[in-house]
This record gives C-alpha cells, structure tokens and sequence, in this order.
C-alpha cells in the first residue's frame, strides 16, 4: 500500500455495463472489466418461460437484474485484477444511458422480477431507444401546445419519445394494472444507486433532460398531467418524487449487501447517478462555459455551459445542474453521424474497393480516409444534407430526410463519403452557431466516444468547417472515467478524493496532445460551402419545401 | 433465285462499322457482319509513324481509311454469309455518327492522308464527341445572342461544341493551314457516300441538325460567319454547299471502285446519308406525328415529327426532311440514361450484391432490377434529379449535376437504382409535355436501343410516368435497317425496293408484340412524385438555386 486511493466508475450501456477503476490523484485507469448483458437487449421476445411472449415493432426492453449482474461481475473482476484492498476505492459513481426507466414497487423491487407481472411486457426496463411511445409524445407535445406549457422551449419545443413521461403514458394507456402497481417509476440511473445504497435519490440530470424538470420551476403542473390522462394528475407525487439532488452530490454509502456484491467496504460513499453523455463534460476537462463537449459516435451529443438560462432554438434541452453544478448545461444534438458513415460503408461501397482494402492490408473505411484525405475542400463538387436519420438540432424534425447534391458520372465512393462526413461537420456548425446567436459561447470544441480516434480526416474537417480548434478526451473510457470522478467527489477530499467535480477535472480528466486546428485555406472554401449548405438546410428544413415529408408520406400510404 | 430483293444498310458506329443485308420484301434480316475500326476512337496519339503525336484532353479523332475498311471487310462479308449474287442487292444506305466531320480535298481525299498534314491532328476526323471546341461554340453562341440570329431558337438556344461550325472554327483557330488546305469541310456520312458514289451530295439531316441550316433559310448569313471570324465569311460558299439534298433521295450509283470494295455491282443505288439516331425512326415503324421514337442507351435522343415547325424549349433541334421527307423533325435529348446506371453499379454496389447475384446465376445488374421490381412506386420514398451528365432537354445546361434526395438509414442500392430510372423517366416527361406545350403530339412512344430489351421495368416505369403505352422496336439493328430500308428507297419500286420510306417502313420495319401500358394505379402515384420532381427541377434547373454551379466552380478553383 503507497497511499493511493482509487474510485470505481460504472457506465451502463447498451449492451453491457463496465467498471474501470481510477486512481484519484492521476486519474490513471488501473483496471476495467466489461459484463455483456445476459437478456441483451430484449426486442423480440421477453426472457420468460412457458409460451413465448413477442413484442411489438420498436419496442426496447432491458432486465433489472442484469444490473445488479455487472456489479457483481465487474467491480471484483478490477478489485482482482488491480491487487488492491477494498479500502483503498473510496467511492462509486455510475452513468447510464437515458431516459431507461422501470416500474418497482415502494421497497425498490421491479415489478417484472414479481410473477404476476412477470409476463406483461410494460413491467419491464424501458430502455432509451424503445421507440414504441410516439402517440403518447405526439399527445404530450400537442397538449403542451395547446396550454402554452412555457417549459416546452426547454426542449427545443418538443419532447421525445423516448423522455419519461412518454414512457410513462404507454404504460399507462396500454397497461394501466402495471401503472397502479407501480409505487414508484424511476430512471434505471436512480435504481441502481438506491440497489447500491438502500435509499431513493434522484438526480437533476435525467430530471431535467428527460422529466421536464427544472430546478426553479419543478415539474410541470398538475393540471398539465391531468389534461394528459385524469390518472396521470397526481404522477409525481405519487410515483415520482420532487425532491431533486444535483449530480455531485453524495447518494450514500454501500449497503451490506451491495457491499457482498462488489467486495467493497459497506458505506463507501456513492454518487448521485448521472448520464452517459453529461458525465462525459467534466472527463473531458470541461468545467466551465466556452468549451463544447461532443459525444461523437453514431449521433453526437453537443453539450456546452453557460451561465444563464437561454432559449436556444431546437436543442435538447437546458437544465440547471444538469451537468457541473451551478451551471446551466445545454445539450443539443445531430441523429445521425456515424451510422450515417456505416450506412454508407455498407451499401454503397463497390467489391473492388473491398479488394483493394484487402490487398493494402487495410479496413475500407481506412482505405475510403486514406483516397478521400488526398482531395482538397471542395473538389469533389458534391453536397449533402446531413439528415439520414432525421434532424435534431437545430430543426427538431424526425420527418427530415438526406440529400445528396453535385453527382456527375465522375464522381467516386470517396467523393461521397467526404461529403457526407462534411455535411456532418456542418450540421455540428448550424448548432454552434444557433448557440452563439443567444449568448452560450463556444470557443473550442472537445470530443469523445468511438469516432474522433479513427478519424484524423473527420477531425481536420470538423476544425475546417467551424474553425475552432478541436481536442480529443484522453480517456478510451471517458463516461466511465466520469463516474469515477463523480464518485472521488462523493467521497469527498478528506477520503482521498476531491470536494468539487472542478477539482476533480482538474486531477482526473486530460486531453490528448493533438490539436486540430483550422487550415485558413480550407475554411474559406468550407465557409462558402457552408452558405450553400444552409441555404439547403433552409429551403427543405423550414418549410418552403417539404418534399421529404411528402415523399415518406407516399412511401407510407403505398407500403 | 426466288426473286427475292435486298438491300444494304451499314450502321457506322463508334467503335465498329455494322452492315446488314435485308429482304426488301420482309425486312427480315439475312446477314449482319462488324468490323472494329482499326485504329477505333483516337484520343491519346495520332497512328502515325515517326516521332509520337500526343493529343489534348477533350480530343476525339477517328481515321477515315477506316471507314472504306468498313465497306471492304463488312459488305462482302453478309453477300457471302446470304450466299446470294451481286445483282440480287438493289441499293445501299449508310447512317453515322454526326456531327462527325472531316477537312478533304476538292477530290475527296482526306488530308490526313496526305504526308504533309498527316502529323497534325486537325487533319483527321474529328468524332461526334471530341469535345475540345467549346470555346468556340461558346463564341457561336455568344456571337448569335448578340446578332439576334433566329435560328438560334431551333436549337433550344444553344448549339453545341460538338456541331459542325464548332469544329470548323476550332481548326481554323488552332491550325489556320489545315482550314487553308481543304477545300471542301464534310460530314463523314456525305462523305462515305461520296467515295461509293463519286459524287458529293449533302444530307439534310446532318446540314439541319449540326450545320444550323434549314431547307427555307439556308445556312446563317455570311455577316454571322464573319462576326465569328473574317476568315469565315465564306464558309459555306467555299468549303460547304448551299445545294442540300433531302435524306430518302438516291444519290448515285456505285462507282466502279466502290463495287470493287463491296464485291456489289457497279450502278448498285446508294441513298443520301443519314444519322444513326435519326435513320431509326422510321426503323421504328414511325413516320408520322404522334408517336416519339427514343432512342434509348447511355443517353436518349427523343425524335418525333410534326407538320409545322414549332419552336419547342430546349430540344436539340427541328428540320424539315430531317427525318421523313416532307414533315418536320423534332429531336430533343437526356444527355445522362444509361450512363447514370453504369455509374451507379460501378461505383455504389456492396460486395455483398456481386456475391448474391453470383449464387443466383444472374448479373449484378439483373439482381437489382429483380429486387427493384418487387417495389410499388414510392415505396423507397426517395426522388432524384437525373441530371449526373448535365441537361440537354429542356434546360440545355451542361453545368447541372444530379441529385439524390430522401435518403434514410434504412434505403438500399435498390432503392437508389430504381429512383434513378425513375428520374430518367420524368425527364422523358418534362419533354413532352414541352412538346405537347407547343403543339407537337405525343400519343404514344417507341423505343429502340440497347436499354429497353433487357429492362423490363424500365420499360413498365416509362409507362407509368408518362402515361403512354410504350412499344419495342422488332429489329435488334434499328439504325442499320433504317439505312437499308433508305438503300430500298433509292432503288426505287421499279428495281424490288420502294418508292417512299413511308412504303418501306410498312414492309420492312416492326415492332415487338409486347406494349407496356401504364397501369393506373401507378400512373396516381407517379404524378403525385412527378409534381416534386418538377418543383426541384425548376428550383435547381432554372436559375432559383444555382447551387449546383457554385458546387462546380468552387471544385474548378480548388482543382
């Protein structure tokens, strides 16, 4: 023993759940583990025995216990590998994704782990991209219209279906038995923490990003949920709570029995839980206004800090204490980025390409970087409208579709591919932009997640096109890495870790040394792209022209 | 001996000259034989000995030696497969590529053959797509807006730098001494003619739709010419020939040279020339208003005639006797068809495609029109603008680009490759109509070519979009039977041919039985796209958002 104290994050994905173990002083990663989901993501069929019950088109579920699993499997597995004792991990935090919320009954257990609900598919998780509630947000966003509810530009003017209170209606409108079972509804992010410390606490980030909460104005009214459905008038007082505690503060400590799960020592302290996204801010060194953070994966996450609350047209939303306490985190979002890529590489990437990848020894996503980085900005003549997958922010439009434009018999997989990725770079300026025009300063940007670090090419574009420079998160783990910070803060300095999540950051999180900086000769040709682009974005994003809604509305009336 | 009759026709190409021997009372094809041009397209060095001779980008140059190859190896070739006797064929028709023209002595012989030009490339045939005189055509057309000239608007506007005088002033431009040298500037169709006849007779196809005259107004005025350039104020009078005779005339007979070449006999009737696209109409059964005959491959040339002349927007041009004797003929053009789908399954189809047609049996191409073919209209709800290759008809803009719009996470290569024949097929449209705008019916179409006999939903998409039923010539060498239906024409009725093409299309040409007839349902749907395909095709097309222009200059600039 050297004195080092170490804090354990834990990052609920998708697919699985990781720990990694972090020394507080460095934040060095001295062990991770990873545990696969045992139900996965439950899209056909629910995990039951006896006669198979399916479930219907875009429905997402998950299983409470598999949770409770990663514990189990995870943090030994980095106690183990890292040879440490459990009193030197002084605190836990976790991230989940989000909105992934459940129904339990008042002492925390699921109602799909009872057997009389066992086989009602609305019993279990609902994870984030169950897709199954748009009625329900189509109905929540037309009656916060109707009633002028003044929370709605929180949200860019519309809440998705994915939020909570969409979740919450389907449960509701389709199985009212499990609603009135229900004692409480609460995120999968607040569940775990109450499994780890024996109490419900739950936290202002996915209160506020996904349950229209705000730390001045709480809920919506009563009278809201009443015009939404009479039994839903009463739903925070009676499956909710008011009572918000912001991200940064301490949950509890381990209880005895979560302590058997994890090898660690009853009351290690716990964080409030956060959010995959929003705990990333702070592990990539990000504390204060000025810097945007970007999630950069299949869609990105932009989040940015300011210290006033702005209306900013078509972000996600704006919460107080939604990502550094004391601050207003604001997150605004691109749909589709990277599967826009894979969609690509996937259908429109001819055999010989994959040949020649396999003689050069490389990938053919590396092979279409490697031709499409020899062009200069704007040489393949082509433009494309970033929406494959919809449009977040800035437009808020699912309806929205993509366009490509400038195709000659000469044009090549790598002209397209560039510009696609350009249009994504452009998508990203429109947001910067939107939040400069009300006063949220982005002066630079930093990214994580999978893409920036096999990207060079995308990054010098994103540089280019918003000319800001652009840094990467040190971490591979970045969430995770976050939650571990959260977690030091939860134990405080006195255990060895920290009082703030700013001294945290200032000890824990770093950046990659590479800078991407913008190329003036590039940005003068990608500022006069970026016109075109716009005025693109305009015409088929505003209304003049709505042919991609009319062509999706003729797909669906033929199919 | 059965009395039977032939006649000859030779379809010279691009690549290859094709003759045919047909049965003048049939129509039915005996024979057919191709020679590959031995120095085929020459766009790199001129075949010369000595020191190379490296040509520009842009250049396109054919050698006309092997054009007499073409007699020499082809008509011998089908007398001998028919074993049938010389003075069993009663007349021979040629129809060419145009507007591809030559320099020539006053007796016809090409200067490109003389030791003393040989080495300059201006000497040689210049190609129908040598595309290097486009500053001169724009200097044409620059110069005709500014003297007002009417013809101009036979042309949709605008000539193009692959015509006649684009050409002319390119070699005067470029090589005063080769414009100097020759003494007569020629169509290669006149001037194959004129080496089996002796004599030399201008066509009124050629000289109507490339040379800008017409049979009521001649050519332009000399002031024109001069304006373009001093030295070409008497063109016409000095290289060209203000006598143009009219295709459907016979004009000569074999020389005995020429009979010596073809094994045929000396006197043998030679038609005036013609163009292969043209010579196809009455091929197609067509030689009256209402029906459109298109030509359908890597482009498409849409001809249909009329009893006046109509200015129609943006068609390539209209001549009396251009294609039936007697009634004026309107062409109009989609400068990308087939092209776009070459493009598209060389460059956009995944490996994985290739494998599954391999196992299926089938080519790529067969793979997608069978997976495409299972689609209602508008169930991919994807639109495209077919503009890869520029406009020609209506908009005559070679600075379009194509666009692709509707693209979603889940669109596949079939859904790409449809919506792309799609476009193609409102392009057809937006010319009819154009047509119909100004009095020129379009009852129903016709179509030869390579496309239409191995796209069965092409064909059926036609149908659907424009309304009409679409019909299939018989013959599988529609411009080669044209010209020996012309060669039957020439020979007269006397000698077992015919007195009019009117008469020989009735014997000799056909159709195929299957008619794709539109189907109503589909036609409800196609209208509703088509209305979107319009709004974007003048948005982008006509000036609103001159986008793709900006796209193209920019990638000029970078470049």
């Amino acid at each position: 023993m050297d004195g080092s104290k170490y804090a354990i994050g834990v990052d609920f994905g998708t697919e699985s759940g990781r720990a990694v173990l972090i020394e507080t002083k460095t934040g060095k990663e001295i062990a991770g583990s990873v545990y696969y989901y045992q139900n996965g993501v439950i899209d056909e069929q629910l995990p039951v025995e006896g006669h198979p019950i399916t479930l219907e088109p875009e429905w997402a579920l998950q299983d409470p216990e598999d949770y409770i699993r990663t514990f189990q499997k995870t943090i030994p597995d980095v106690l183990a590998q890292a040879g440490i004792q459990p009193e030197e991990v002084i605190g836990i935090g976790i991230d989940f994704t989000a909105c992934t919320m459940l129904p339990v009954k008042r002492d925390g257990t699921p109602l799909c782990t009872l057997p009389e609900h066992r086989r009602n598919p609305h019993s279990w998780v609902k994870l984030w991209k169950h897709h199954a509630a748009q009625p329900e947000a189509d109905k929540i966003n037309a009656t916060a219209r109707r009633m002028a509810e003044p929370w709605l530009n929180r949200y860019g003017g519309k809440i998705s279906s994915e939020w909570f209170f969409a979740k919450t209606l389907q449960i509701l409108d389709e199985a009212p038995e499990i609603y009135n079972a229900a004692d409480r509804l609460i995120e999968a992010a607040d569940w775990v923490v109450w499994q780890l410390t024996g109490v419900e606490k739950r936290n202002s980030c996915t209160a506020g990003y996904k349950a229209m909460w705000s730390k001045r104005e709480g809920y919506p009214k009563d009278d809201y949920f009443k015009a939404l459905h009479p039994r839903l008038e009463k739903v925070v007082d009676e499956k909710l709570s008011r009572t918000i505690y912001p991200i940064g503060e301490n949950a509890g400590g381990l209880t005895a029995q979560a302590a058997e799960w994890t090898h660690l020592k009853e009351g290690t302290a716990v964080a409030i839980a956060n959010v995959d996204a929003h705990v990333s801010v702070p592990a990539a060194t990000v504390t204060e206004p000025g810097r945007m953070v970007m999630i950069m994966g299949t869609s990105i996450c932009h989040m940015v800090l300011g210290e006033e609350e702005q209306r900013v047209e078509g972000m996600c939303g704006v919460v107080e204490d939604g990502i550094i306490p004391g601050l207003f985190g604001f997150e605004a979002g691109q749909s589709g980025v990277g599967d826009i890529f894979a969609w690509f590489l996937n259908h429109c990437i001819p055999a010989e390409y994959c040949i020649e990848a396999e003689k050069r020894g490389v990938s053919v996503h590396q092979l279409l970087e490697a031709k499409a980085a020899l062009q200069k900005p704007g040489q393949h003549g082509l433009l494309a409208l970033d929406w494959w997958n919809g449009n977040r922010s800035v437009l808020v439009d699912v309806g929205l579709s993509g366009l490509l434009i400038g195709a000659t018999l000469g044009t090549t997989p790598e002209d397209i591919y560039r510009a696609l990725i350009e249009a994504t770079a452009y998508g990203t300026r429109v947001i910067i932009e939107a939040f400069e025009r009300n006063d949220v300063k982005v002066d630079e940007l930093v990214a994580c997640g999978g893409l920036p670090e096999q990207n060079k090419m995308l990054m010098q574009i994103y540089a280019d096109v918003t000319g800001r420079n652009f840094k990467i998160s040190a971490s591979k783990q970045t969430p995770a890495l976050g939650s571990a910070m959260f977690g030091a803060v939860a134990a405080g300095s006195r255990a060895g870790g920290y009082d703030t999540i700013l001294d945290a950051a200032k000890h824990m999180a770093g950046l990659k040394d590479e800078v991407y900086q913008p190329i003036a000769e590039n940005q003068k040709t990608y500022d006069r792209l970026y016109t075109e682009y716009l005025r693109l974005h305009d015409y088929f994003g505003r209304g003049e022209n709505d042919v991609m809604k009319t062509l999706k509305q003729i797909r669906d009336e033929v199919s």
